[in-house]
Formats: C-alpha cells, structure tokens, sequence
C-alpha cells in the first residue's frame, strides 16, 4: 500500500499582492476582462477603502447594503440592481460578508468578481458560496462564485483592530492546522497549510509588535489567502468539528472558541502525525532539538506563538461550563471525522473539553523524552 | 518598501494520485466530463500502458504518431482524425511529446484532455504549448490547453529506467530550484517549489536504491508536477538561461547540463537569498547546524544528493571545452535576468563555466563561518 492516493482540485484564480497598489491592480484586472460597468459592493464603513480600491476604474453602481450570512433578500436586491445598470463584474471590497454578497451575485448572474479583502477571512479563495433565508443558512460549491482576481493590499487592513487581527489570524492558523489531517488532506494543501502557517506565525507576531506593520499585515493576507486555499481543499477535520458543536450547541463566540481550542486538538492529533507535526514545529519557527518528541516539539511551538499573542486560553472565559462537557462530547463523538489520525474516544474528547475549559497546558500523549 | 508584490496566476486542474488506478481514475474523469468518445494519443511503446490507463474507457480513437516537439504535420493529422471521429475528450499517455501533442490538438479544436503521465517531464500541469514547422519551434501560453485533469499513478513510471528517471528528476530539481529566483519569483510558486525539492530528495534516493519501489515513484511524479507548477509561475532564471545557451550554442545535452550546471548557480546565487537557501536546505534533508551559513548549507545538501545518485559532474564529459568559455560567458551575459538575487558578472560567469567544466567543488562566495 503506497501512501498518496487523493484528488486534489486546483482553482484557477489571479492573485496580485501589492501593498498601496490596489487601485492600480483593480483597474489593470478590470481592463484585463474587458469590463467596464463596474458594480463595487462595499459596506458603508468599507465606503472610504473601496474608493481607493476602485480609484482607476468608473463605477456604475456602488451597493452599500452587506449583513452577515448573505440574507436571500438583500442578495435579490444585489442582483435586480446589477441586472438594471447592466452591470458587468463585481468589485467586492470588504470582509467576508461583503465577498459573500458579491458571490451570490455571482452565482445567478455569473459576473466575474474581483474581489479585495480588508480583512482575513480568506473566503475570496474559495468557490464556496453561502445564503440565509429563514434563518437557515445554505451554503455550496459553484465554480461561477470563485473570484477571478484577488487584489491584496495590505494598506487596507492596516487599521484592523489587534484584538480581531489576531482573532481572526489564528482563525487561519486553525485552518491551517486542521488542514493536516482534514478528511481530504492531500500533500498538496498539508503544504499550502505549512506555508501559511509559517507565514501566520511572523505576521502575528508583527502585528502585535506593531500595528501598523505593513510587512507583518502583508503576511497576514497571505496566510489567511492560504490557509483558505488549504481549508477549502482539505474540509474539515476534527478541530473545525469540536468547534462547530461549541458554537451551534453552546453559543460559544467564533474566534476565541478556535483559538482555545487549537493547541488541545494538537495535543490530541500530532502524536499521530509525527512527521507532520514536525514539520509544523518549524513552520512556526521551532526547530525540534535532538531527541524532542514532534508532537511536543509542535504544541511548544503554537504555545509559545499563542503567548506572544495573548490569545484566548480558557473555554470558561466565554461561557463554557462543565455542566456542558457531557453532550459535547457526544455530539463531537457523532461528529468525529473516521480519519482522525488518532482514534477519538470519549474520554479522550472529555479530557480535551475539561483541560480547554480550565487552560491546562496542552500535553501530547507521548513518552516521555529522555 | 514592502516586500510582497507580485501576480500570481493559479491554473484550475483536477490531480488524481493513485498507484494503480489510472484505469478508474480515468474512466471516472470522462463521466465526470459527461464524453463518450475518448481520443487516446500514446506512441507505440506506451500502448500497454495506454491499454491499462484506459480500460475503464472505450475509445473511438487511438493515435500513435507522436514525434518530439510537435511537427505540425502530425498535430494537423490527429486533428483531422478528431474530427472525422467525432471525439469529445482525448487522453494522453506519456511523457512530454505525448502530452505535447494533446495540447496542439485541444488548441484547435478546444477539446478537453485527461492527462496520463509516465515520465517526470511536467508538461501536464502547465497551460504551455509548443509546435515545431520547418524546423523552427513555436511555443505559447493558452487556457485550452492546460489540461482539465491529470492522472498519476506510479505503476506506469516503475520501468522508467534509472539513470533516466534520475535525469529527469534532477531536471525537475533545477526547475525548483530556479524558480526560487526567477523573475515572476513570488512567495507561492517558492513554497510550491520547496515542497517540490523535498519530495524530488526522497524520490531519487529512493529510486536509486530500488528502483521497483513506489512510495519513491510516486514522490518523483509529485516532486515534478510541483516543479512544474513553480517553474510555470516563475518563469526562468539565471540556472535556465545557462544552460539555454549551452544547449543551445554549443549543443550540450539537455539533461547532464542541467543537473551539472546547478549547484554552481545555487553557490552563486544562494548568499542572495539566506533565508531561501536555509529553507532549500532543509526541504533537501540538511537542517544548517548552529552557525552554519545558509547558502553553504543549500550547496552541501544539493552535493550530497548529487553524489548520492551518481549525478553527471563535468561539462567536459559532455563535449564542453574551456575554448567555448569567452563565447558562453558573452551570451550569458546578454540573456541573464535583471532580477537575479546576486549581480551577474563577466568574471562571476567566468568563474562558474570553469567550475562546472571541471566539476570543482561549488562554493558559495560566503565569509566563512567560525
């Protein structure tokens, strides 16, 4: 039995990087399709970025209205004002309820987008596309809802808050970490995952450093844009899985949830994945010593990280409680990918849920180095 | 100044690994593609391997005239024979003349391809294509040609013989590594290209043991796909360039000038580039120990690898003399990218032909270390 056997789908997208370069590459991939009734989505407080962002282009619609999950109606509108302007490509500028909009624009439409995120939420990298109407959320997969262009520009992220940077960077973290043994995790995407791991470890500790570090938001965009790509490939593994149960079940706040739960699911998966695990040790920038176990060697490496950071460390300080331990883990036990490098038992989840809780240090179940 | 700027075009593919399943693979794609009338185009001495990649099909078209560089009398002959048959995709079996020919075919008619590789030539993955009339070649870049799907499956590689297997190999490593400099150079195509130059050590140390062994095969078809995909994006550096002239002018043979000609463009190039060179190190199996510099660290771990698989090291073996060195240097010179990490000196070049000729130990010009 040899060991690669996957199907591994690439998505065909333009990305351009350029810090303060925004308005030119817009304008440039807006000429490139030979568009020239541009439909910007833009919420309102995004109204000033999106006029940089659109400044070489001649916009025939500006949309303002954005709220997030992508209600059905206000997608409707969306939609009846590009077909009334004869709109013909979407410039999305915003976070990713704003490229959500655009996408479901896209998706009946079948405008090309060109999207330019201010924030890291990585869905401009992914053919997933997502709708709420009655309070239930649809969400698919639809290649006319991928964007053709990505335009990064890291002068557009600069004034988000530390706080949501980090959150939402160590969001990509997770999927990047997650994307290891994810049930489609494929060689391809664990090294887009690697790569944007490394790349996430510099940026937050940039940012932390210094808000206004142009170098470390750059990073950020281009660990979160792969991170995405390496999600978007690999699906979710049982981190994204614990997380969804404390979320849906338990009402527990998106970013601080995954941020405190990350280095337990690691403790849990590495030892599994030894060679991984060592791998991503060094992405974060911790090179395993002689005769350190990798699995140590990684939850070292993402403590240290989520130190520097000040991130969230204790499930009890968003509501948690360990009344709740019992059906959580039943619900995750239901949940649990078959995949998961190593077996996923109750006591096992239930240990995992109550260090989480507490903030006990994450621990690998390995021997002891020597 | 910021350091991220660049564009980055991503090719959208389906890539299916399987050691064995090239048959289902296949047959699986063209539902996939809802077609019914498979062209398959695989030369004569691949028609078994033909036969087994395409046994879950039922062609209406088999072609074996392929020829090297595509004369475009053969691709004028199997587009008419597309056409009379009235093919609705076309499955190409082997290395890049074969590939390259499905290519010529698909950008006249638009016809989709299954792309089966047997070799390690990486045309597959790109969107390249190539004809040759009256002995002058034309090549050029179109999204019809990029193939929809790429079938690998090891079991069609195992008795690519080893000498040329390894030949091949060590082309793809160059591609890897030139595109960590190349003028379209970007974060993505050098971690593409990292993760390349990882799997290649393994798979020629493996291959070079035994060469029946899979797991090694399957590393080399990945290690060269990745190496494709990262040279695609980053175009050719000064690595390329050389030993476009050697070939070129002096007739030198394509694969020893390249595996020859590398490590001494990584030891010019390398001191340019640290923090790349230590990554280059350590994806080729050599962490740089405390104090080491990195470039000395990339040298070293590209020179055991060579020794390891017994690759060619002289110019001289190959028809170069020190005679052709005034003339190489000048050419050199002329064709050298403006981007490249180091400056490209008549003496710098001088220095590099005559070590390359007589195969000296490639140094990087590093202080030394203490």
């Amino acid at each position: 039995m040899t060991a690669m056997r996957f199907a591994h789908e690439t998505l065909g997208q333009r990305v351009l990087f350029g810090t303060g370069a925004a308005g030119e590459h817009v304008a440039a991939e807006i000429e490139r399709l030979g568009a020239a009734r541009p439909m910007v989505v833009a919420a309102e407080p995004e109204r000033a970025l999106a006029e940089t962002a659109t400044a070489g282009a001649t916009p025939v619609l500006w949309w303002g209205e954005v709220a997030q999950h992508v209600p059905v109606e206000v997608a409707e509108g969306a939609r009846a004002a590009a077909a009334e302007h004869a709109v013909d490509v979407i410039v999305s500028v915003g976070g990713g309820s704003t490229t959500g909009l655009a996408k479901a624009v896209a998706l009946t439409t079948g405008l090309p987008i060109i999207a330019v995120p201010t924030t890291y939420a990585g869905s401009e990298a992914t053919n997933v596309w997502g709708l709420t109407e009655d309070r239930t959320k649809t969400t698919g997969v639809d290649p006319r809802v991928l964007p053709t262009a990505v335009v990064y520009d890291a002068q557009l992220s600069r004034t988000l808050p530390v706080e949501l940077s980090v959150a939402s960077g160590l969001n990509g973290l997770a999927h990047c970490v997650d994307s290891l043994w994810a049930p489609k995790a494929d060689p391809i995407n664990q090294a887009m995952a690697l790569e944007g791991a490394r790349a996430l470890n510099l940026a937050l500790r940039g940012i932390v450093a210094d808000p206004q570090d142009l170098d470390a938001r750059e990073q950020a965009l281009y660990g979160c844009y792969l991170a995405a790509v390496a999600f978007a490939s690999a699906g979710s593994g049982l981190h994204h899985k614990i997380c969804h149960v404390l979320g849906g079940t338990f009402d527990l706040p998106h970013a601080p949830t995954h941020a405190t739960v990350l280095p337990y699911v690691l403790a849990l998966n590495a030892p599994g994945v030894p060679e991984l695990a060592a791998r991503l040790a060094a992405a974060l920038g911790h090179i395993p010593a002689d005769g350190q176990d990798p699995a140590v060697a990684a939850v070292y490496a993402l403590n240290v990280l989520r130190e520097t950071v000040d991130a969230p460390a204790r499930l009890s300080d968003h509501g948690f409680t360990a009344a709740g331990i019992p059906e959580a883990v039943d619900r995750i036990l239901d949940a649990a990918p078959a995949s998961n490098p190593v077996p996923v038992s109750g006591a096992g989840v239930e240990r995992l849920l109550t260090d989480a809780l507490t903030g006990a240090t994450p621990t690998p179940a390995v021997p002891a180095t020597v």
